[in-house]
């Protein structure tokens, strides 16, 4: 897919551009008009619209929620976007439900299969379920009983493999072949990150005048498809990355210009611990502000929060955006804004809290 | 407050009102219309929408989310309306404001007083912060101190006393003899009933042909303005009590036909532990149409379930209305209707949830 967009602006806006889109060709052309030829991204405003007509129906339009408390203490308006309200409890069913109903017919017929222990796993068991189609799901043999059982429920077949990835991508290669499935990857293919990026098109629906938007960055799935929407249908709304300080690939790559994979990942935001994708790292190069990197502690601490006083179940990956918001770092850009968080997720294991770890 | 309703209908209609409305004087008159005069409940539908329109703006109207696992395990459609996401994190915050806002100017300059440990403490609070008077909570003084400091955060006075009753109510009584501020009784006054009516109001903008709904019991402020509301509104709307089997002294109450008070209440549902009133027991002896008891372990388990599946933090006394709904005993009454459940609040000590105390 590939996206033309012409700026009419004063120069001081594209240079705005420029800055921001460093991988655009800017073709000088009369008056103040330039138009400008995007790279090819994973996803534009039209699949992004297009995802969202096809899904319609099948998963939630998430609430809105704000919160006095944290207004006050942050000095900012906060919108919270409750994608732990989304079906599965994660914004995975928009993905994985995008990609399955983009298959024809007769591929769609043999059934799709993927690799993930996490909210991906449950998300296309869910989707394959829906669209009435085979789910194999490659999980490692270390993955939580709750997860499996979650999967299992869905109707999905779980395959077991060895925890690494050598051997989950191995064993997905042998049902793929078995079975004539369809590989469905959680982030970094462009049906996926389309789907993702519904988010978007609801947030701005909303919330009038928002001046940025905070979003988890994992394998960036997520916060491409927002972003990606967002440049086209709200330009000026800024998009910041969130960030674990033990999974920091973005933040890293970002700063060097050039994509830095993830090593030895260690974090409590299980969900973020994978690397950038081909299709993720250059929307997250081109189009974001920034990213806000925070520790495990601020993550624990903002994850209570918001389970105290927004009475609502969020998984540390979740809260991770909402630690950003409220690091030193962002004070100054937060202070007397229109932000919204998105709440990525809420699949918790109420066992396992990470303050009663430490009790 | 006095209602007059006119029932326009046949004549078995006319007995389903007998049934419900036990107390009601039938007057036969012409042809089919019977007026049916009731005697003076603590509130009717005008006094709830005059309410709704005095507190507009200054509560959040909560929203219903539903859950198509709930729906599947039920049997029915069911809608969550959620107080726990209310101000304050319960529904109280609606009938402590109401009441502080129906006070005369020369009494609300003297502020309020009230005596609680529990949520209706910081609806006071909040209440009063909101319409700049002094709030004064009489604590005794084992409560925990998390929930001390979130009174004073509101900027309220707290004073503490010896935990027992008694010592609450002369503690109230000399604040009161000391300050001239006024009473508010969290659930025995016609204002506070009238506040907590609020949520059928919007319940019926929000969800179209409800057939039944399922409220939690205590001291019956919350259903009172409920059933209120609704016997006016929408009379076709059935309202189901639910209790704990620890503090069933609504139950037992309706089913003897007179007040019985609550004696050594023993249940995780802290909310619902306190007896019924002299304004709500009348409510809940005519315009009920039954109360579900449920116990400890099947709140526990609801509890549980909803944090999982809806991600949303509940207390235990909201959880009591959902183990109502999936109880065996309410089965017949359940599958195939649309049923609203009130999640009164979502108030809760995080170090101490009852999964991991059993653990």
């Amino acid at each position: 897919m590939s996206a033309t967009i012409v700026a009419l602006c004063a120069p001081a806006v594209v240079r705005y551009y420029q800055v921001r889109f460093t991988s655009c060709r800017i073709l000088p052309i009369e008056g103040k008009v330039r138009e400008i030829s995007m790279e090819e991204y994973a996803a534009n405003l039209k699949s992004v619209r297009e995802a969202a007509e096809r899904i319609r129906g099948q998963v939630h339009v998430t609430p809105v929620l704000s919160s006095s408390t944290f207004d006050l203490r942050s000095q900012a308006k906060l919108f919270f976007k409750c994608e732990n309200l989304q079906r599965i409890g994660a914004f995975k069913m928009r993905g994985a439900l995008n990609a399955i109903m983009c298959l024809p017919e007769d591929h769609a017929r043999k059934g799709v299969v993927t690799h993930s222990s996490g909210n991906f796993a449950q998300a296309v068991a869910l989707a394959a379920k829906t669209c009435g189609i085979p789910a194999h799901i490659v999980m490692p043999s270390n993955s939580p009983q709750v997860k499996r059982r979650a999967v299992e429920g869905y109707g999905a077949r779980v395959i077991p493999c060895v925890p690494t990835l050598e051997a989950r991508e191995t064993t997905a290669k042998a049902v793929q072949d078995e079975t004539g499935a369809t590989f469905l990857h959680p982030y970094d293919q462009d049906e996926v990150i389309a789907g993702q990026g519904t988010v978007a098109l609801e947030l701005v629906e909303q919330v009038s005048k928002l001046d940025a938007v905070i979003v988890p960055v994992g394998g960036g799935g997520l916060i491409s498809g927002i972003a990606l929407a967002l440049r086209e249908l709200a330009p000026n709304i800024k998009i910041y990355g969130a960030e674990p300080l033990g999974a920091d690939d973005a933040a890293r790559s970002k700063a060097a210009g050039t994509f830095i994979p993830q090593t030895n990942p260690n974090t409590i935001a299980d969900g973020l611990k994978t690397s950038l994708g081909t299709r993720t790292w250059p929307v997250i190069r081109d189009l974001l502000e920034d990213i806000i990197v925070v520790d495990d502690e601020a993550i624990t601490d903002s994850m209570r929060l918001v389970w105290e006083r927004m009475k609502l179940v969020i998984e540390a990956s979740a809260a991770c955006a909402v630690a950003a918001a409220f690091s030193e770092d962002f004070r100054s850009r937060r202070e007397g804004k229109r932000i919204a968080i998105v709440l990525s997720g809420g699949n918790v294991d109420l066992n396992d809290l990470p303050w009663t770890k430490t009790l």
